[in-house]
C-alpha cells in the first residue's frame, strides 16, 4: 500500500537524480519513506537515494516495490507547476500508480521488477573527505568539458583540486582551506573520472548546497548531498578511469 | 478598400487560430469587421473566426476579400512588439497589403482567392453544452498526449469528462458542477476526437478564458470562445473519430 | 607581456564582433589597448576593432600579437556571468593565455599567427554619412531578411533609405531628417549589399547606440560604432554587390 501527497519539486529531484543513469527504476517503499538503488548499464555509476516521509505532505505506506518507467514520470511531472501538489496512490488490483494533479487523473502502469537487480552498495574505504559548495564543483566540471573527456580529483592536506588536461588546453580548479567547507586529507589521493556522468550528476544539487566527496587513489568517488530540505539524501558512486602511463 | 490600425497581439491571435489548420486563408472584409472561414486539408477541422472593428484602433473598409499567406504574416508580426501598433492598408492597384511598423514599410503580395472555397459552417444539432475555464481543458489535453492519439469527450448530467485510453496508461479529467462554469447535458453524449488538432486549437484561448463545447454522440465538437477582449469570436468544428468496436 | 582584468561583457562584445567573420583572429596588444583586424574567408567583409585600456579594470601590456581560437574564447566566456570579472594573463613560456574566473583557471593554447595576414584597411572615399540609432537599422534588416537576400542602401539629401526588393514583396525603411541623428548626403548614393553579413554585424551594437554609415554608389559601406562605453570602437567594411541590370 502506498498513498502520498507531494510537491512536484521533490519528485522532480528524484527523477533528475536517477534518470541520468537508468530509464527504469525499482522504488522501495517502506512505512518510513522511499529509497532507490540503480546502476547504469555500463556499470560505471551507481545512485543510492532515500527520501523520508517528512519530504511528503502526506504519506502512508507498507513495505513494497514499484517498478517505474522514468520517461512516463517525466511526462506526468510536466502536468504540475513547480510548487503544485500531486496525489499518488498505488492501486494493487490494476498494478498501477494513480497520480492526481488538479482535476486530471493519470493512471500509470508499473514496470515488472523481476529483471531489475538489487544493486549492493560496495563497502569502500575512502580515506579523504572534501565538503564544498556545489557551485564550485559545477564550475570546475563545466570548464573541464571544453578541454577533455575526463578529470582528475586530487585531495592533499588542506587543498582540493580538479584538473582537466586536454591536448593543448587545461582547466584547474584549486580550492584551499578557506574556500572549502571541510577537508580531511592526511594522505594525498588522486583518481581520474569520466566526464560522461559528472555534469548530470552535479545538476541535481542546488548551487548553494554543500556536497561531500569521499576520495582515494585510483578508487571510486562517493558523492553525497541532501535533497528535499534535508529529508532526503543522495549518494553517487562513480568508478575511476585507470590512468594509462 | 481596407485601412486599419491594430495592436500586434490581435493579429497574432488570428494567425495562431488559423495557421494551425491552413497555410493560406481568405479574409472577408466588411465595414463592420473581418471574418474568415477555413477547413484543413484533411477536412477534419474548420475554423470560423470573426473580429469586429472595435478590436482595431482605427478601421475603415468596404466589402472585399483578401487572400493571405500566413507564413508571411508571421514574419511581419515578428517586426512588432506585443503591444506595438501596425498600420495596414490595402493598395488595390498593386494588389498588396502594406504594413507599417515604426519606420519600416512592408509590402505583401496577396494570394489569389479563386481556388479557395467558401466553407459552409454545417448546421449541427448538438444537444449538450459545457462551459469550462480553458485551463482545465488544456490540462486534460496535455496529459492525454502522453498516453494516446485520441480522446473521448463525455457529457452527462452535471459532469463533463475527457478520457484518453492508452495501451497501459490512462488519463481522466472529470469536472462536475462546481468545477464547470455551466453544463447542460440532459442526455449522455460521447464522441472520440483525434489529438492532432486539439492541442494547437486550445493554445489560442487564454488560460483564464471560458471556452464552450457543444457535444453530441459520434458527432463533431464545436468549440467557441471570445478573443480580443470580447470584440472577436472563434468557433472550431472538429469531426469525430468513429469508435471501432 | 599582457595581464588584464576585464568584465565578461567586454570580451563578449569583441567575440560577437569578430566571430561573425572568422574562427581565429590575431589580436594586437600594445601598452594602450588591444586591436584586431580580420577579413572573412570570402573577402567580402572586414572588421577593424580597437579597445583602449580604459575598458579594462586592470591592464598592463607590452607590444605583442596573440592568435586566438574564437570558439575556445566562447567556451571560456560561458564560465562567467555577464558582470563577472575575468583575470587574463599571457604566459610566454607556455605560449598560452591563462584565464581565471572565480576559482577556476583555464589555460588556452594560442594559435600560430604566421599564416594570418595583416589586412590593410582600404582608404575609401565615401562621400555620404548617415548616423542613426542602431535599433532603426536593425528593424529594417530584420524585415528585409523575409523578402530578399540583399538590400539597397540609399542616401540623398536629408533621407536615408533601406530597400529590399523580393519577387512579390518589398521592404522599405525610410528615415528623414528628424528620425536620423545626422545625415550628410549632398549627392545621392546607392549601393547593394548581401544580407549574409548585415544581421550578425548589426547584432553587436546595442539598440540605443548610434551607428554611422559611410556610403557611396556601388562602393563598400563602412559601419562605425562605439563599444564598451566609448572606450572601444568597431569599424566594419562590407563590399557591395554589383547591380545586374
Amino acid at each position: 500500500m502506498f498513498k502520498a501527497k507531494v510537491k512536484a519539486d521533490v519528485l522532480k529531484t528524484i527523477l533528475d537524480a536517477v534518470s541520468t543513469l537508468v530509464d527504469e527504476a525499482k522504488i522501495q517503499v517502506t512505512p518510513e519513506g522511499i529509497s532507490l538503488k540503480a546502476v547504469d548499464p555500463a556499470h560505471v555509476a551507481m545512485v543510492d537515494l532515500s527520501i523520508g516521509k517528512k519530504a511528503f505532505a502526506e504519506y502512508k505506506a507498507t513495505d513494497m516495490d514499484m517498478g517505474v518507467d522514468l520517461d512516463k514520470l517525466k511526462d506526468i511531472l510536466k502536468l504540475a507547476g513547480a510548487g503544485e501538489m500531486l496525489d499518488i496512490e498505488y492501486k494493487e488490483d490494476q498494478h498501477r500508480l494513480v497520480f492526481k494533479v488538479g482535476h486530471v487523473t493519470r493512471r500509470m502502469a508499473l514496470v515488472d521488477t523481476a529483471n531489475m537487480g538489487d544493486p549492493k552498495v560496495p563497502n569502500l574505504n575512502l580515506p579523504n573527505q572534501v565538503t564544498v559548495l556545489a557551485k564550485e564543483l559545477k564550475n570546475g566540471i563545466r570548464a573541464s568539458e571544453a578541454v577533455s573527456d575526463h578529470i582528475a580529483l586530487v585531495a592533499h592536506g588542506k587543498t582540493f583540486e580538479l584538473i582537466a588536461d586536454g591536448d593543448t588546453d587545461q582547466v584547474h580548479l584549486s580550492l584551499s582551506d578557506g574556500d572549502l567547507i571541510k577537508i580531511q586529507a592526511p594522505d594525498k589521493s588522486r583518481s581520474l573520472f569520466s566526464l560522461d556522468y559528472f555534469p548530470n550528476m552535479s545538476k541535481v544539487v542546488g548551487d548553494a548546497s554543500p556536497i561531500t566527496l569521499h576520495l582515494g587513489t585510483d578508487y571510486p568517488v562517493k558523492l553525497e548531498f541532501d535533497i528535499a530540505d534535508g529529508s532526503g539524501h543522495i549518494i553517487y558512486l562513480l568508478a575511476p578511469r585507470i590512468e594509462s602511463e
